[in-house]
């Protein structure tokens, strides 16, 4: 399996288990587990691969993406009385699914040989989609835009880190593991230690 | 006409008439129940051509659809004030055209030789999201989560049905009658009689 | 650059303004600012490029367009506590936006030789789509669907009249203008003078 290959279904995976978690909280039956899990889980990069107008979707291709998402969906139906709290358990796993999920994106539209802005924002697409899909369906606030958290600016950050290091390395696996590393470290702190970006807030929404 | 391309006209217009339902919810304008009716009625088939990628979406390859999805439109408008319930209307219309419009997605996939489980899904998603958009953009609780009610369940049945019956039957018209019976059977009982998978509810959510 | 070009890149910078505006109202920091600056910047005309099949999706052959977004969340960023309502600014701000993107949308879909039907679609989906997913993102009401204002239909009848009187002019800039100049007159109408369609309010919704 190559290495996209493997970033795909890590992500997937673990996009599955947020999925999966956000359907618990909703007190869903087991096939909404599995409808939440692989929409969350292929979301992003099924736009991707739409808006890169490759021939098949990735899960079209090899349909063991939605087994995988499933499969996720089963272990969090069965397991997820045993977390002390499903929402901080949610938005950790998220911040790994999201920083695998960035450097999919971005993988795939490097070997596409897209032009650098392009490749970043496949990478922030990709991670941050599924996500959004997941809280646009199930009602929530969107976790993307939690208000002073980093997590499109993780993603965006993360997938410059890759476009940039690419040439500087003949494996292009580093490149895509410090796009992971450095997704995961800054939304981790952000979650963490708080680290934010200035918000608007000159005065309160108004009418 | 083929038979699918009945099907995918008998679904748009029955998904139209519970997108003009739900725009007469919402005290909407006659383009306002257009606009829902073609959006409920065209939705999923189109997600189902997106990803198939197929070379023209099927109502840009006919636009006769969206004449049948606006003259729903046009029969709410003037007849839904008759209606007893809306609600309980729509959400009777809607088991229909989950029943249809199932079949039509697995007849789209199966004329395209997917393999079973890309077949399967395509049904569901060609089902469901239809429904799943009328009910995002209107702010409503998505049909397709509405808790411990068969309805993603029903589609992936009926779906899973088609795919195991059409090698026995030189018709495929039967497999996709019987996808479309075993969609409609769960999905009303669902409704009429309770029918349930158990739900996940170890705990209340929490925060 | 050509016509078209041109109105896609005003209706980007436009639209991009008012997901700027509504993410200050949100109080999102400014990468959420160009997050929703580009989701509704781009949201139509991408809607339009894949659902037309087209090569290459507008903004990822002249990623350029993704940078007038991000440039326009800026200025918002900067300058929106000067404005006294920010609602009222963004809603007017929208109606320009409107009337550029659905001469846009309608123009790629004319050069295409699409029929009529379709042309007219184009550039209602160019048009609506990216205001609408700013507010589904965003939790807000859909714009799209406020009661009783005019929004889908003057997008549609603007889209109508360039269908209409393309013919009639050698020079197809014309055609579009009164696409855009029909689309804003009666979005403003609506806005100013209270210009609607008569709603469906036989009854108040029940459940």
């Amino acid at each position: 399996m190559s290495v996209i290959g493997f970033l795909d279904y890590a992500s997937v995976f673990i996009f599955a288990l947020t999925g999966g978690l956000a359907a618990s909280r909703q007190q869903l039956d087991i096939v909404g587990f599995a409808f939440i899990a692989c929409l969350t889980a292929v979301g992003g990069g099924t736009l991707r691969d739409l808006l890169l107008n490759r021939d098949t979707i990735f899960w079209i291709a090899q349909p063991t993406y939605i087994g995988v998402a499933c499969a996720a969906a089963l272990v969090v139906f069965v397991t997820a009385h045993l977390f002390e709290s499903r929402l901080k358990t949610l938005i950790w796993l998220d911040s790994f699914a999201l920083a695998v999920a960035v450097s999919a994106g971005t993988g795939v539209a490097l070997a596409l040989d897209q032009p650098a802005l392009v490749v970043v924002l496949m990478g922030t697409i990709t991670g941050c989609m599924g996500g959004l899909l997941r809280d646009v369906v199930l009602d929530d606030v969107p976790v993307v835009l939690r208000q002073g958290e980093l997590y499109v600016t993780a993603a965006f950050a993360g997938a410059t880190v890759a476009v940039l290091t690419r040439p500087l390395f003949a494996e292009p696996l580093i490149a895509l593991a410090l796009c992971s590393g450095v997704t995961w470290a800054l939304r981790a702190g952000s979650l963490a230690f708080g680290w934010r970006l200035p918000v608007y807030k000159s005065r309160p929404p108004r009418q």
